[in-house]
């Protein structure tokens, strides 16, 4: 038996845990799904165990239809989509490479970051955050880069944009320059069809459309992307990456035809691959068609309503995610009163904007499991609460502003 | 609404997701404590929001207990055990800087791998596996080679050895060397007194002895190690790694005392801090004491019955971890099908060896809510069965080799 023994620290006395039950509408993490609560709670096997590795290749097969691709290498990254993404920059970016990135908001910021630490140059193609990026305005930039890689977010998460994505693969060809995209704030909430567009790269996280928990994110490579790692290997370049290493965990998670035994590489997080399981799941048994079109019809419902309510969104209609809405903050509003407001009273939580949208938009989020008309509608009705708090509808000069005024009245004011 | 579209890729017909229950005795994970499955589906809430970031705090103060060092900079991790480790080869390794790495398992070699993608020099002290070093030979190698760092596993996960560290710190504090150890499995399960150590950099892993399901994992800097970071950042250094840059997560998880607001990095992953949250409080409410006695008391109940049915530890006693266990596989007995024997009939997980023991050990845990008596008699008694269907107690010269056998008829063959 152990002695007793005198302890430096001394045990603290922690209470019971009781977070506060939120309606998580900011730009991720959503709320997940009662059922994906529910399969964490399933007995844990080992990661080497075959009943872990089958439910990994249905994951696999499962995020094929999300994406829509046939990529054999798709799996789940032991990260938030954080990780998924330098899992993609580390195993497919030589010293020297040049990335050319869209930057139309702060994630286009962060893959610079992200890709200069594994020596590429970057070159940054710009745009007010909100914009997206033309077919031209991308293709003269190849052309006069001629990077390794395009870099493009899909979805920007600090914007609520959606970049047209149809022709990108097909000029990436032309250019011998690998297409990776940020799917992170798209699958599964909207049109994704990696393979049509020809995207050789791409991550995604769980905690949006697809209802999981943060803590484990999808990565997918096709076929020219797995070749320049075979030729980054042949050539003696090690991935300056040990947890993200893609030839050890394709080992792992990927077994060719031969039979090759799974090698072990690090201890994955299973119950949140149990969540990510069944996070697809449930939306495979919806239909992806099914999730887009209520995905739509939610935002759709909710900008009618903002504007009901006198507010406009930052980002014209036809580049407006379904996902993420930028709400613009009216003249004279305090922004993060509005979020603590919601927070406070409403047990709501959205977020401010980041980077060059901070004070400036409020960032709105109808994902997964929460993309539903009542969440808009609640969301609605605490803005409007929030902002007449402020005195918004009665302020001189904004008297009369808006519709919803005219119909509505507040503390009797009207 | 979206129109109809036609996919690519067809919706997959996946079945319920049905795990077996296994009772986890390998070298982890282990069953997660059933307070800690609870945890995990308690209401979600963002990863900026305070009652996260509470939550955060709280594990902070936990992990420091559970650990024994008052270091600020404790923080959990956004991945499984490993990501923690190479957040401390990342944030304290310059290119060029030597790191002395005492090897004496498969687990020394993964460092010597991820430190050498840093631009470590590596220097090897070896040992035979199951061995542990002594003072001498680490002073005489720390005198020899002045390294920047020296890396030990307190616990040896691949041989069940556990090093003796009192003396590490001083020895290297008087080669103003940073001392980083690896416990994983020991946290929680045997004392592990960071500061009495001197210990700078240190990790763990949440499946082992803390009962928590992988996914999220421990990281602590002291101040010497915490200096490095700064003298690293003052030459300009950037850290190789975003995902893991502490310099960025310091920003959202360590608030300095004049309340600077916390800067969102990545989205953490939410209900893995829930269970962390969870186990460690369990830990604390049991008290490290207790948890210590608990798992000697179980490894000792279990190694005699190990003698008794014929078995031999690797390890000898007075380096044996309690919490993971190394057993010879015995001449002529085939360890794999005793592996498999136990899963398909008993629903045990069991592990063989790993490297240089590979084919020649069994790996057994015994940690953290399953380090208790009948799991230890149950693991016992299915190896016996396993062993007795290899004919493991009837083959000629085997015949009344073990005590057991003396006392316990099989198929009524005795």
């Amino acid at each position: 038996m152990t002695p007793p023994v005198s302890l430096l620290v001394e045990k603290p006395s922690i209470a019971q845990f009781n977070p506060p039950k939120r309606l998580l509408m900011g730009p991720g993490p959503g709320n997940a799904h009662p059922r994906v609560h529910a399969a964490m709670s399933l007995p844990q096997v080992g990661h080497m165990d075959g009943a872990f590795l089958a439910a990994a290749e249905e994951i696999k097969t499962l995020l094929r239809y999300a994406w829509q691709t046939k990529n054999a290498f798709t799996v789940p990254c032991s990260g938030t989509g954080s990780a998924a993404w330098e899992a993609a920059v580390a195993n497919l970016t030589s010293p020297g490479d040049t990335h050319l990135v869209l930057v139309n908001g702060y994630f286009g910021l962060r893959h610079c970051d992200m890709a200069s630490r594994y020596g590429a140059n970057i070159v940054k193609l710009e745009k007010p955050w909100g914009e997206v990026f033309s077919d031209d305005e991308v293709a003269a930039a190849l052309a006069e880069h001629k990077p390794d890689t395009l870099w493009v977010a899909h979805a920007e998460t600090s914007t609520g944009a959606c970049q047209p994505m149809a022709n990108l693969g097909e000029m990436c060809r032309d250019h011998d320059c690998l297409l990776m995209a940020d799917t992170v704030t798209s699958i599964g909430g909207l049109p994704v069809k990696l393979d049509e567009w020809g995207v050789d790269a791409c991550y995604a996280g769980g905690q949006k459309a697809l209802s999981c928990p943060p803590g484990i994110a999808p990565l997918t490579f096709g076929d020219r992307a797995l070749r320049k790692m075979d030729e980054r290997q042949a050539r003696g370049e090690v991935t300056a990456n040990w947890y993200l290493d893609m030839n050890m965990i394709k080992q792992y998670l990927v077994v060719n035809d031969f039979g090759v035994p799974r090698v072990y590489h690090h201890t994955a997080p299973i119950s949140m691959a149990y969540a990510l399981r069944e996070a697809l799941t449930i939306l495979a048994e919806e239909g992806l068609e099914a999730s887009w079109a209520r995905h739509r019809a939610s935002a759709e419902f909710f900008w009618d309503e903002l504007e009901k309510i006198g507010l406009e969104c930052h980002v014209p209609w036809e580049h407006r995610l379904p996902t993420l809405t930028t709400v613009k903050i009216p003249e004279g509003v305090d922004g993060g009163k509005v979020v603590t407001f919601l927070r406070e009273n409403y047990n709501i939580e959205i977020a401010g904007g980041l980077g060059q949208l901070a004070g400036k938009v409020w960032r709105i989020g109808l994902m997964g499991y929460n993309s539903r008309k009542e969440n808009a509608a609640l969301v609605c009705a605490a803005l409007r609460d929030a902002l007449d708090a402020q005195g918004y509808y009665r302020a001189p000069g904004l008297l009369y502003k808006t519709r919803a005024h005219l119909r509505t009245s507040f503390h009797g004011s009207a």
